[in-house]
């Protein structure tokens, strides 16, 4: 039991704080023989890099990733790797007040009454530069998933951001790294811009939607019945800052269908078993049927806002409560590339589970 | 890595397909000194057990629980507690067709796909008669429970089955356990009882959501950053047989929010911090603030119907399944027991897994 | 974490108390498709039991193994195996003095200090009896082990008993199981049954070191550097009650070795390496190396005695103890099949654990 | 499952290779709160410091430890703890040779065959040098321990060394930080050193046997069956470099043993139970019994010598390897502050799940 771990045999702990001298991850059980370059994981954490437009946070840090352990001429050996990531730019600042006060829908007051003690700089260990480091050990899944699965793809965008909606019959895989927000639409990107603008300048935050979809993802990966790869993606997602909910397929609106809408039927087609539809999710009983995974997930708004909130202090004093310094108004929009990371470890962590049970093989149809 | 268990430190084995010859739990790490008798554990099961009503299975089991070892004179030792339920009525029947054929939007296909050899009586493993033995290890956790949270009190109820809502201005705790749909809402229930058997008529079947709420859990419960406890609620949701979204407090709905709406405000009440809202349900940075613990999640509608739908069989040919025999047409009705089983075991395991690393101090206020 | 369990991928909990309903061990991971009937379990079940000569306890129990899940048409499904003996002969009894008083090195005093609450009948969970679900489990991995290595085989016998040493220069490995010490040298049974006899009439009991060899296991399982095949090993063996020591190859002779005769030198056979000799005991680093692994444990004389011994009683109380009933004079005889047993159990996990992680491919030599 | 980590509630996981640009060691689950500073761990980095006497490598590193995380204003805050070391004396050199041989009784050739590729750079993640994380983490351990039990006493020392053995009847505790042996004996100093002189000179290495005992441990730590705390103490030091045999309290001895001899008796003192010996080493029935736990471990011989050996290269021919370069003729000298370190952690990790599962509550006597 660990509480700063996930994965079963691909292994990830996360280790540090939003203004500590650094933050990383210790990977243990990676596949020895796959080649791995700082570059590659690099590209990863560019993606969820803050400072990089006026829609995220402005702190600027280069998050650049050094691989201190479990490679060796460019290939992973089998053993520990450690991910780390100095911390470059923490200002120097008097934290007097945010030191005492707790933040209306923020973990101060939580870390507190646990701990007794916290490192109240930046969030401490509840920031969402934690993430960083999951989107480095990603990296290296996705490094390992290149090799043992050539045809797997994983692809997270923004669905939803407060008002806004992503109207699928538009969407388009192409924009989403071409804009700051993921979206797969690039005619709604002005928009959408002007909306969270907006919030802004209201002194506000905004919650967000994302869905994450995995494709080329082989059958069999998962097992009953606590280790469902459904419960693992749940588990994933919801460990992420500031998630709330989590959906699987047709999600919470499953509640809504009767069995004969939501039966995924099968025909057999040149390549084998053909499912009609996906209101599973690319997952049947816990393991994936072949079919493209999918996730969505909801991130509440950034606790930190300007607009005062009323609050209490550590000394059990009423008080107001506004949360200045940098803060991303919409921390859903990074946690993009986080479930795209948590996404592959999954994905990794199931398909070693499987060949370790079954040794990979397959039962055949026909 | 165990697939079949859940929990850290109150661990939970559950074992046995449907159609064998038993099926139970085996819990490791309960405290010792529990005052427990068969009979305690016995009630929880009798709520989830089929048979009860025209709105579940007709399969009749009286679902009896033996506990086999880890109590003595009536009190938990502090070794495994194995927890036996007996399947006794198991119809003899030829199988014939239904071993060969997959049932759609069932697990049929990845077990057979995965393990290559599956018991296809009644579903295996992955009937829903598995969460006999989570209910089963529910009701140990409910016994600890009882004397370490004596205030704690855990309540599922259905908020939604197919097109039928819970109007929350009718809400109605006492209700609850008094109709066969655990709703709360006296009013509705022939309202609910009509709907559903124009589904069953319809040979279909139809999909629900329910929602579980513990009050007087302790603050400082969980986590971060993977430990977190709606992490692990997520979870263990997301583990129920045909469960497609979870959600803590706001859910998929806090996407929608603006940081201003979404802030739970504090003031200082007489026995302390009082929150004027509960957005987060309960829980701040995977951590237990005091409030109502708050999940929701949604459950599909059942994949065995008497409506013929397209797949194949395992000689790769295209088949009509129609699925006779004794099924639930809203699973989702019996997921209300099993998901206050899942809350009390996720609760009891925080609870000491807070007391090993903090010794069960809290930090002050005021 | 769970008390009661081990291994990882392969992983065993076993419950029960002696004089409990039943006991048991749930075996979860086990790979799927395996044929697997009860006799061949009873097997290994068979050779542990008590009751079967004077040299051990006169208790006679059938110890019959049933397998509750996990099985279909006798084969393996990969879900959870459970399997349940019953316990037929738990004489009814006053325990009224055993029940207060703490047998001198026995657990029964450190039960009752850390929990309280103890089963005192038969020494509860702390009985040998315990030992009677890993042989179960054993025999599962066993029967794996037949398909996924054919080739191996794990041989335990006794190398000593007290004053009596096995002389190396007769060992004959047809002999162990033709007598009732495991001893592989029919010609000293005669002098080990009399001097165990004279131990009984004593009115005392005798220590004994068991060695388990397992030949035919391939190189490279297990793992740098606490997931090392050699510490599990380790692990496993002072797992099984009595146990106070464990060797791997020269053991703690080690510390008198020179470099120089340590060093198992090597040179290239016509199959590939071969090693001159095997100080190793088959584990280098953490990692077979395709020789025979050699483990050596000691296990102390039955604690309970009938010569009366100093002690306490719950009452705080100076009491003498004796204690009456059936106990074997040496209970290291009967650990020689739970060593075997647990051997099993680590190589099958160890396999999975390095199928999971390189797929079971080996780094060529030449 | 994790092949690097040790612990289940305090988890240590080690990462790093000997010629890499750092090591170190991941902790999560350490109570918040505590006291904890750099020199503290500092110190019990220096003593297991390679480059201190003649009698040890004369490899020279600082080996100061930087905590990266999990501290704030000197207190623990209940994250993890990211204690880095960085490799400041990695002599450049051509490794040709070496990186294509097997040195006979070290990790390379099972490396290779495992992994197919491995850090051949001193050793790479099988050297000694990793031990260097263990005894970081071990500082943490102490310093929670020195706050929940500020009565325990964890201490090593050398026992034997090839042919030399420590005379019990000499036993002086505080000579064993003022001679570079650990050696609880000052006046057999000087013959030791020359007989490892001559050790050297003969171009050999030599074995060693380390006791260390745990003073002042309350009773009720451990738990049956597999958690016993005897069975992770046996893993903790099997896992150490070079290890090959584990003895608690009689250790191999108990099988020369009788009942009789072996009894503990007990009688009520001023302050409660007390044993009139100490077979059992402090552990009855996986429990500890609040009797100093002594443990005793052999290292073998370093397989790095100078004399020639016969052996073969990844190229399968036959070579004779002589290994120039630092090493430690006995490098057992240096598991002195190791298994400390490991003790400490065991320790405490049994602490936290005692906490978890009883509260810490003992059952009374009297």
């Amino acid at each position: 039991m660990s509480f700063n771990s996930f994965g079963h045999l691909f292994r990830v702990t996360t280790w540090g704080e939003s203004h500590g001298p650094a933050l990383g991850a210790t990977v243990d059980g990676c596949p020895p023989g796959i080649e791995i370059e700082p570059a590659f994981i690099q590209q990863f954490l560019d993606r969820r890099r803050p400072g990089q437009s006026k829609e995220t946070t402005q702190r600027k840090e280069p998050d650049e990733v050094r691989i201190l352990s479990g490679t060796f001429e460019g290939r992973t050996t089998g053993t520990p790797i450690q991910l780390m990531i100095e911390n470059t730019n923490q200002r120097s600042k008097d934290y007097g007040e945010i030191a005492q006060q707790f933040r209306p829908g923020h973990a101060d007051i939580t870390y507190h009454q646990k701990y007794g003690v916290r490192d109240y700089r930046g969030g401490g260990r509840s920031s969402a530069r934690e993430t960083a480091a999951r989107v480095a050990a990603g990296g290296v899944a996705q490094a390992v998933l290149r090799k043992l699965v050539p045809g797997l793809k994983i692809t997270g965008y923004m669905v939803q951001m407060g008002e806004k909606h992503l109207d699928r019959s538009r969407f388009d895989r192409a924009a989403i790294l071409q804009n700051p927000f993921f979206l797969p639409d690039a005619g709604a990107v002005d928009e959408w811009s002007e909306y969270l603008a907006a919030i802004r300048k209201g002194q506000s935050s905004v919650g967000a939607a994302i869905e994450v979809v995995a494709e080329g993802c082989p059958p069999g990966l998962g097992a009953p019945v606590y280790g469902k790869i459904d419960t693992e993606l749940a588990a994933a997602m919801m460990s992420i800052n500031a998630v709330k909910g989590v959906e699987i397929g047709e999600g919470m609106g499953a509640a809504a269908l009767t069995g004969i809408e939501n039966a995924d039927e099968m025909v057999m087609g040149p390549e084998g078993v053909e499912y009609l539809s996906n209101h599973a999710g690319g997952i049947l009983g816990g393991i994936t049927t072949g079919q493209p995974i999918t996730v969505r997930f909801a991130v509440k708004p950034t606790s930190s806002i300007l607009t005062p909130r009323r609050s209490v202090n550590t000394r059990g004093e009423e008080v107001e409560v506004i949360t200045k310094g940098r803060h991303d108004p919409c921390v859903g929009i990074r946690a993009v590339p986080v479930a795209e990371a948590m996404m592959a470890c999954v994905i990794l962590d199931h398909l070693l589970m499987d060949r370790a049970q079954t040794g990979g093989q397959r039962g055949e149809i026909g």
